[in-house]
């Protein structure tokens, strides 16, 4: 909604993976917008934790660690 | 890497908003995993709730419910 960086086509993908029959398009919007601010508080948190280490640079471990 | 539903790209995008300076691309593939699991995990919860509601259709209500 107030992003929209993700494209609204896998959200439809990923929900009928997870066993859904049938999906409106809000919800699929609902599921990006949830899954972009995730992705968000991720990054801020895989930001500190770069710093903390002594790098510019976020490595996959610092997404991993940021998420647990 | 196990499914690969969400396009690379975005992930760079919203790490860069999240403040993020320089990013490997092996942790746009992790934040990515993270994101297509988590969408799982909401989409199983939210088909249970919209069968609990007597509906087939997953609605954004579902999705925002099964996020809490």
């Amino acid at each position: 909604m107030f992003m929209s960086d993700i494209p609204l086509a896998p959200m439809e993908r990923i929900l009928r993976k997870s066993g859904v029959e049938r999906v409106s398009e809000d919800a699929c919007m609902a599921l990006r917008d949830l899954l972009e601010q995730k992705a968000l508080e991720v990054g801020f948190k895989a930001s500190k934790l770069a710093r903390h280490a002594g790098r510019v640079t976020v490595k996959a471990e610092d997404i991993k660690l940021a998420s647990e």
